[in-house]
């Protein structure tokens, strides 16, 4: 084993299943929530409304196996190593998203603006955009 | 356990100490090189020349219990939640660093402008800019 990955939090969305989510962030994503576990509340707790963040989630249902994929899900695009893309399914399944803090709310629960993931996703990271 | 994380390669860099490491990319990061195991060489089989990525890494040498922290290092700095900040120090210690290719290399590796990694640091993921 080379290193563990600590859920600090998981995702609350309407997006239920692979099907309903955008491809990507543009595309019409809701609003979502990060429910923050309480032994990790301390680090979130400078986090404010307005903030732009970065959201680093663990894509739990993604092939960790798959090296290789057509882009987009297009069987006509030409295979492509996983690194040249942005798919989900990858060695380390991490989601990288860009989003901004548009409340908090009680019991460690930060909502946020377009956030393109699954509900239940695990979230590993949040961090300030620079 | 919530997860593992598999090192797909790890960073060669002439920075081999954080006494010696700049605190932001653009304070004069070297060029370093990314050597990627051969299992995951597919992955990266379609990387090139003058593509901006996005790399991933596992700053193996953080404190990972640490919540809260003042700063750059800055001991007038207010202590601040984790999650607020750039620091190592966090629960999943994963470093984010947008690069741009500059040669591809033997032996699976890939050199890249400035990077702001310590020698020996695990690589976890690569992603295209989009």
């Amino acid at each position: 084993m080379d290193a563990e990955i600590l859920f600090i939090g998981y995702v609350e969305s309407e997006i239920k299943s692979i099907q309903e989510a955008p491809l990507q962030e543009f595309e019409n994503a809701p609003t979502a929530i990060l429910k923050i576990k309480p032994e990790f509340a301390k680090a979130a707790a400078d986090l404010k409304a307005g903030d732009r963040i970065i959201i680093l989630t663990w894509m739990h249902l993604s092939d960790r196996k798959e090296l290789n994929t057509h882009p987009r899900n297009d069987p006509n695009a030409k295979l492509t190593g996983i690194f040249s893309t942005r798919s989900p399914n990858r060695p380390n399944p991490i989601g990288m998203h860009e989003t901004e803090i548009t409340a908090l709310l009680p019991l460690n629960r930060i909502q946020v603006a377009m956030l393109e993931v699954l509900d239940g996703t695990p979230v590993i990271d949040i961090k300030p955009v620079l």
